[in-house]
């Protein structure tokens, strides 16, 4: 159990932010929870903040007593990311959702770390443009930009790595930084803005986040196509992928996945593997990498393409697709999920989604198979009752014989849901004892007091750091 | 001056290196010059590394005696980076040049760090696959992960910072490291990755890089537009970049520019600002761009477009691109060039260029203006006798308002050719002291002793580093 929260820095939050900070449990339990099978770890109080002022002096504060910061956004985290198992201070940023700027002229926003995706390309939807970046969840952008998210249109324009070009964060100490300036590429120095993207925000709070925009295609087309086979829907990919057809979302889900989501989103999908896909582009271009695409699937058994022509058969198909998880979720009632997020090289996409398919098979549980096949990138979702040990521990085990699978591979054990609690070992596997000194070595240049998201990434045994010992 | 090399030293990298390392005075004065203005300054010793093992050894052996190491590749920096003004040893990797792997099935290629693109391109050849990243100089792969190099192509294939997937570096202490996989995409971790691309030699020796590759365009055209203005030229850029025309490469000569590269490559273009365009993409993408660039072109005055169709037209076209550096250099023969590198968002690319341009003409020196003006990046080549100190004060100030424009703009000091020794107070002025801090930081705490390329990037006093007094 962490120390109780020091009565000074109480009123000195107080004194800041008035009743937007409070340690009322059912706040403190609300921020203590997201989308991962993690026991609940509530902070001991939550700080809801709606300027970057307000950011600076509640940083400060808590800096000053050695306490614990947990920047919070929209709490769709898989990996336990805003958990406070040392306690602290959970920093609310859903109140900072302005959006600073749109600039259309320089295809760029500026955004408080609160806004989020849907929100942006609301306020887009005049302009002619669009932020493309989509994991599914209506994510901050500030938690996008923390976990390096990616999903379903990263094949074609990029993760969140590609299109943040400047931070405005606060360091563990409160120090205010921009990490970089409105120029779409630079070479000014260490890359800070990509060292805080992916930070997991363990290194600084952002207060503001530039970000790239596109414009929105002249046409798009979306169809579905199912396959007899896992390899043959995969192969399809991967040859699309090598020929560089550009491909906007190409989005797998094996045929568990269709049935739970037909049952969730009462949709009429085959029941089968199944690849989603978008293309963007002039018309012309459209139809020609639909021509591409056709003729590569059919070489791989995949003739029957569902087209969705209209608007509101696209939003109907990647609706069905974005509630995936909670459809899988749903085929066991009272269920938890456990995520894997392998990526592996674009060739040895189907290896990797076969064996994990046998390891499934041969755990006995129930696991769906969903991804960003363009990138390498899936997920099993595996579904356990929390409650009971021996299928979590049976989990864990399916889970690790998948990172393993995908490292061989020369792959990574995550492709955009990031560390967090659960894949800290897995890091370290992938990434040796040597460039994990190296990621430490940055925690402790910029966080020497592991005040920020303790516990995460990089720190296995940090706990004893909330300590009045250490003032 | 440096203290001499300790007697231990010399004996350890002979007894590693035999007579690859030396101290000849001629090899030595050759490493201690580059592209850039700065006056000569020789290591004291080259350590010609052909392997990963001699490169860890000979960092370890370095480091031990305190003694500072500048990695050297072609040379071709444009702001001094290879230069030894605090003695050292030059470390130079143009012997580890050998192509690791390839894998074109994985759209990537591992190489050493002296690899040159055209080296690695030319072993592409038959695979229908290419390394996109052309700085014009035949630079090696290690230092152009160093400097975050683009280039002509980067507008539609990004920078290094996109295109390097992973690197196996030696650090300051001999360990080695690896930053990533071969995965396409990753949320693990810290971004080393990036953290290393663009760290000019201060962070780690690069051993090994891991760069993507990208499927031949089907159809490739290329064409050179004269314009009457600077303002119509840049105009038809900025419209194409916010309409989304995916052009492959889109350079900007002014006249200057232009006289020069006639003179200097026996073309016969007009004499005119003029736009260099190429476009990639399936017959019909191409004819489609094509159409529309020829639209937006005519709009602003442009509408004499000469075709380079054939492969060899195209060669000599991009030929006498890439050599304008040196065509404007031998406009004044004897001199040397200081090269800005600003970039700017890109609506605000017309107003930067036009100042730029009023600035130059205010100066009264001879200053071309060419770029890569699709990224919103542009050069000024300031042809100045070194000998001259009020000429090259001149130049310094030019260059300094060159820069303060592009930063009212909201723009970078540097687009790609990197800081270097002589735009650290640029950088300085750009970041904020907060954030230089953290650079500060982070070299402090991968590189403690300053060993890796002193007076680079973030150290602006660290002489007094190579001093046996601080060992």
């Amino acid at each position: 159990m962490p120390q109780p929260l020091p009565e000074a820095l109480i009123a000195e939050l107080t004194a800041i932010l008035g009743e937007r900070f409070t340690q009322n449990p059912v706040i403190c339990a609300q921020h203590g929870h997201d989308e991962s099978h993690f026991p609940d770890a509530p902070p001991q109080g939550v700080a809801f903040l709606t300027h970057r002022d307000e950011a600076v002096a509640v940083v400060r504060a808590c800096s000053r007593h050695r306490v614990p910061m947990i920047p919070f956004g929209a709490g769709s985290s898989l990996e336990g990311h805003v958990l406070a198992p040392q306690g602290g201070i959970a920093l609310d940023v859903t109140g900072m959702n302005r959006i600073l700027a749109i600039e259309p002229e320089n295809l760029l926003a500026v955004v408080e770390p609160g806004v989020t995706r849907t929100q942006l390309n609301g306020t887009l939807k005049d302009t002619g443009l669009f932020f493309p970046i989509d994991p599914g969840a209506d994510a901050t952008l500030g938690g996008m930009t923390a976990t390096r998210a990616s999903g379903t249109n990263a094949v074609r324009y990029g993760t969140m790595r590609e299109n943040v070009l400047a931070i405005e964060a606060v360091l563990a100490d409160g120090t205010l930084i921009r990490t970089g300036t409105k120029a779409r590429k630079s070479s000014a120095g260490y890359d800070l803005t990509r060292l805080l993207v992916g930070s997991e925000g363990t290194l600084a709070l952002f207060t503001a986040i530039t970000v790239r925009l596109h414009p929105l295609p002249e046409a798009i087309a979306a169809a579905v196509c199912p396959f007899r086979t896992i390899g043959e829907a995969v192969h399809t990919v991967i040859e699309a992928i090598q020929l560089g057809i550009p491909l906007a979302r190409v989005e797998f889900l094996d045929e568990r996945a269709m049935a739970a989501i037909n049952r969730y989103s009462h949709t009429h999908y085959p029941v089968a593997p199944t690849l989603f896909f978008e293309f963007h582009g002039s018309a012309s271009a459209v139809a020609e990498q639909v021509a591409a695409i056709q003729e590569l699937a059919s070489g791989h058994g995949g003739t029957q393409f569902l087209w969705a022509d209209k608007p509101e058969e696209r939003t109907e198909l990647w609706t069905a697709r974005h509630k995936a998880y909670f459809a899988c979720l749903a085929l066991r009632p009272g269920c938890r999920g456990i995520t894997t997020d392998v990526c592996v090289p674009i060739a040895r996409l189907a290896e990797a989604l076969l064996e994990a398919r046998q390891l499934i098979d041969a755990s006995g549980l129930l696991a769906p198979i969903l991804g960003h096949v363009g990138d390498g990138n899936f997920h099993t979702l595996i579904l356990i009752d929390p409650n009971n040990p021996e299928e979590v521990a049976r989990a864990e085990a399916l889970n690790e014989a998948i990172v393993a699978t995908a490292l061989r591979l020369e792959g990574t054990c995550t492709g955009e849901h990031g560390i967090g609690l659960g894949k800290r070992h897995f890091l370290r596997r992938e990434m040796g004892e040597e460039a994990m000194s190296v990621m430490r070595a940055i925690k402790a240049a910029l966080d020497p007091h592991h005040l920020f998201n303790p516990g995460k990434i990089v720190d296995e045994n940090s706990r004893e750091l909330f300590s009045p010992n250490i003032l």
